[in-house]
C-alpha cells in the first residue's frame, strides 16, 4: 500500500505533531510504501518570507530525518523538487468544478478567521489533489479537518477517469481514531496556533520553561493528587509504558510530592526520549549538504513514479 | 521592446486572424523583440480531446511559420515546453486576491454562455499573468476583450513587487485601433464561433464554397453596383493596394458584371496571396520533425529568459 503524507514546514515541531502523526509514520515505514514530502508549495499560502520558508523547509527535513524517517525505506523529498506536480495541478483544474472548491470548509474557515482570500488559498485543494494523484497513492492519513480534501481529490480523479479511462488510482483517506489527542500546556489540544506547545527540539532552558507553564491544580504538597485530569500526567503517560504509568499514578496518589516534582520528571522524560533524535537533528542542521543529498535522492525516486503517471496524463490530454 | 503574444491553437486560421493580428506580428518582427507561443495549456480550458489538441498545436505552429513568423528573428515556442510558467502561476496565486478573478468579465461571460464553471477557466488570468511576467514583457497586443487580463497581470506584478522589490517588469496592453475589422461571409465580424469564416489554408474546393456563400445584394447583371457596402469588396480590398482598389470600384460602378464575377476575383486574390504560405504550410505539415526542431530551439531561448526571472522569484519567495 502506498501511503502519502505531506509535511508542513511550519517551524518547530511539538509533542502533538510527534504523537499524533510522526510516530505513526515512522512505525508505518516497516510495512507500507511510504511517500513523504515537505510541502513547501503549500506553505507559501501562509509564509511569504523567503528566509523563513527556506529555513523552515530545511529544518523540517532535518527534524523528520532525525525523528526516524528512513530514506532507505521511504521516499522522502521536497515538494518543489518534483515540478510535475504543478503541471498536473493545471491539468486537474480543468476537471475541477468551481462548486467543489467553493464548498471546501477549510477555505471558508480561513476566510472567516480573517485570512485574506487569495487564489492560492482557494486552489490549495487542487494542488493537494495533484500531490495525491501524481504518486498513485492508495491511502492518505489525515486529521478529520482534511477528509474533505481527500474526497475532492477523489472526485477530481473520478471525473478525469470517466473521460480518459482508468489513469488515476482512487485514493482513500484514513483517520487514525486510536491516535492520542495530545494536550497542550493549558489542557486544550496542543497546537502552534494556541501557543500551548512543548517543542521536541527545544533547548534545555526553553523546554523547562514550557513544561513549567503547564497548568495544574493548586493542592498542598502533602496531599494526594489526582492524576486523572492532570495535564502533566496526561502528557507524561505518552512516554511511559504500562508499568511506568502505574508508578507515576502511585506517586500522585501517595502525596508528599508537588506538581513541580512531576513537571521535573516530565522534563526528564522528554529530554531523555528525544536525546538521540536531538543529537541527530543537531548533526543534520550543521550538515545541510547531507540533508540536501538525501532529499535529492528522494526526489529522484519520486520523479520516476511521477513520470509514469504524467506520461499517461499527457497522452490522455494531448499536452506535449 | 519585448512584445509577447499567446497564439491559441484553436484549429483553422481565417482571414480575420490574419489581417487583425498575424500580419501585424510578422511586420513587427522587423523592429521589436517578439515573443510568441502556442498557448496549449490555455487551450485545455476548452479542448479536452487529446488528439485534437495535439493536432491543433502542431497545425498552429506550422501555420504561423508558413505565414511568416521567423524563428531567427522571433522567439517562438509551445507554452508547455517552458514548465517554469506553471511554477510562477502557483507563486502568483498567492498574490492574487480572489476579487480580482471574480470580477473578470471573460469568466463571467463564458459562464453566462453556459460553459461549465471549472477552476481552469476561473484561474486562466493567473496563468496568463505568469505567461506575461515570466518573460519580462513590455507590451501585450490584445483585443479589447483581453485588456482586463493584462491589467490583472499588472496588478499581480505590483502586489508582488511591493512585497519583494522590483522583480517584475510592469506590462502594458496595446490595442491597435488601426486594425481592420474583417467582415465574415455574412457581413458580421469574421469569427470561428459565428461560422462565417474564409480560411487561409482551405483547399480550392472549400475556399470556393466559402467565398460563394458571401451574402450580396440582388442586382441585375447589367446594373451598376455599390462597392461601398458589399461584403465581397470589403474583403477583397484587404488584398489590394490603392490602385487595385480603385480598379475594382470601377468594375462595380461600370455594371455588366455580377457579384459572382467579383467573388471569382476574390477567390483568385485569396488563392494567390497565400500561395507561397500554402506551399510552406503543406511542407511543414509533412515535415513535423522540422517544426518540432524549430519549436525546441525557440523553447531553449524562452527558457533562458524564464530562468533569469525565476531565479529572482525563487530567491524572493524562498522556494527551492
Amino acid at each position: 500500500m502506498r501511503v502519502l503524507t505531506g509535511l508542513q514546514p511550519s517551524g518547530k515541531l511539538h509533542l502533538g505533531n510527534y504523537f499524533a502523526s510522526i510516530k505513526q509514520m515512522v512505525e508505518a515505514q516497516k510495512s507500507e510504501d511510504m511517500f513523504m514530502f515537505i510541502a513547501n508549495y503549500h506553505a507559501m499560502t501562509s509564509v511569504s518570507d523567503a528566509k523563513r520558508l527556506r529555513a523552515n523547509t530545511l529544518e523540517a527535513a532535518s527534524a523528520f530525518l532525525a525523528l526516524g524517517i528512513d530514506p532507505q525505506k521511504s521516499t522522502f523529498w521536497i515538494q518543489s523538487d518534483v515540478k510535475d506536480v504543478l503541471e498536473l495541478y493545471w491539468i486537474l483544474s480543468q476537471y475541477t468544478p468551481m462548486g467543489l472548491l467553493e464548498r471546501a470548509h477549510s477555505y471558508k474557515d480561513k476566510i472567516a478567521k480573517g485570512i485574506s482570500a487569495n487564489h492560492g488559498l482557494f486552489s490549495y485543494p487542487v494542488l493537494m489533489a495533484a500531490d495525491i494523484l501524481l504518486f498513485g497513492s492508495d491511502v492518505i492519513p489525515v486529521g478529520k479537518d482534511q477528509i474533505q480534501h481527500v474526497e475532492i481529490a477523489r472526485d477530481i480523479a473520478i471525473k478525469f477517469n470517466n473521460e480518459h479511462g482508468e489513469i488515476f488510482k482512487l485514493p482513500t483517506h484514513k483517520v487514525d481514531e486510536n491516535v492520542a489527542t495530545v494536550p497542550g500546556t493549558d489542557g486544550a489540544k496542543m497546537s502552534k496556533s494556541y501557543g500551548n506547545t512543548i517543542d521536541i527540539f527545544a533547548d534545555a532552558k526553553t523546554l523547562k520553561k514550557q513544561i513549567s507553564s503547564i497548568v495544574t491544580q493548586a493542592v498542598p504538597l502533602e496531599a494526594p493528587k489526582e492524576w486523572q485530569n492532570c495535564n502533566v500526567y496526561n502528557i507524561a503517560k505518552l512516554f511511559l509504558d504500562q508499568i511506568g504509568q502505574e508508578e507515576l499514578q502511585k506517586r500522585y496518589e501517595r502525596g508528599g510530592e508537588g506538581h513541580g516534582h512531576f513537571k521535573m520528571y516530565l522534563n526528564e522524560l522528554v529530554w531523555e526520549y528525544f536525546s538521540e533524535a536531538r543529537e541527530k537533528f543537531g548533526y543534520y542542521q550543521s550538515h545541510t549538504d547531507e540533508v540536501a543529498e538525501i532529499l535529492e535522492a528522494g526526489a529522484k525516486k519520486a520523479k520516476e513514479v511521477a513520470s509514469n503517471v504524467m506520461e499517461k496524463v499527457r497522452e490522455a490530454t494531448g499536452v506535449y
